[in-house]
């Protein structure tokens, strides 16, 4: 699990402490987080399909609960059917992809498109077939309530999705 | 009140009603934003200094809480000193920014650099004097604790605090 920031970020988000509790208790004080401070890590391939590389941007501080990532998918590369609990937002910053919600139309995202995952959402995103899409994953701690992974989106069901039946802006 | 989405964001938080409320209890889908479907908004001059934009990015949907806006400093514009009971995540994503915890070293913020500033934090951001810069801002809804604004930050501090007294990456 130490291997996988993927498996960090989606599977177990708990895993994540707040950073006043990693500081040991001292008083909180605002930090500036500069590019290049993490190492980039890789998703879970047990979630994914492709190449999909995981680069952590913040983490909580309780009592907030939102922490973020930046999710780059290599073209093709893609999340499985997964369902958030809590929700997820998702920010295109660059690229071209895809996201669908089961039983939906799938549609294209670009940057600057913001995806908006309620509760309980069936979904699955990633990048499209020829262009790499990177977003920013934003999701909340809430521990005893982790993403549930599902079965993965397969050829057939990304070509149909990646393709002339998708929504365009 | 509806003619300042700063304060809307910042101020009154509670405001910003659950989408799936919004929806009339209805199940909630999946949706995709697309740049442009909102209107660009001023923030509050009571709590900011300078000319600042306010383009709502996205709102909890409950139980999620947390929401986010794209904030655009024009050169020299800041917020006043504020504490955000529950936190804020400010990623920069354009231009050239300072920010500042009370008593603290300023420090230069560019673009991919990400401000966590930990909930009970008395601090202010904004544009460098030159040059404006665009943050996204991530909060929690956390109704009962909206943001508590204070005093202007004042030319003098300001310039103290853009000048050669700030921390670069």
């Amino acid at each position: 699990m130490l291997k996988y920031f993927g498996a960090i970020l989606f599977s177990a988000i708990f895993c994540l402490a707040a950073q006043a509790q990693a500081d040991g208790g001292k008083q909180p004080e605002q930090t500036v987080i500069r590019p290049g401070s993490a190492p980039s890590g890789k998703a879970n391939p047990d979630n994914f399909t492709g190449n999909v590389r995981v680069d952590p941007a913040f983490r909580a501080v309780e009592p907030a609960r939102a922490y973020g990532a930046y999710v780059t998918f290599e073209p093709g590369a893609r999340t499985n059917w997964h369902i958030h609990p809590t929700g997820q937002i998702l920010i295109v910053t660059s690229g071209k992809g895809v996201t669908q919600e089961w039983g939906k139309q799938s549609q294209i995202i670009l940057p600057g498109d913001i995806v908006v995952c309620p509760p309980g959402v069936r979904h699955w995103h990633g990048a499209s077939p020829e262009t790499a899409m990177t977003h920013l994953a934003i999701g909340e701690r809430d521990p005893g309530n982790p993403v549930k992974w599902l079965e993965r989106v397969d050829d057939e069901q990304y070509k149909k999705a990646a393709g002339e039946g998708a929504k365009a802006r």
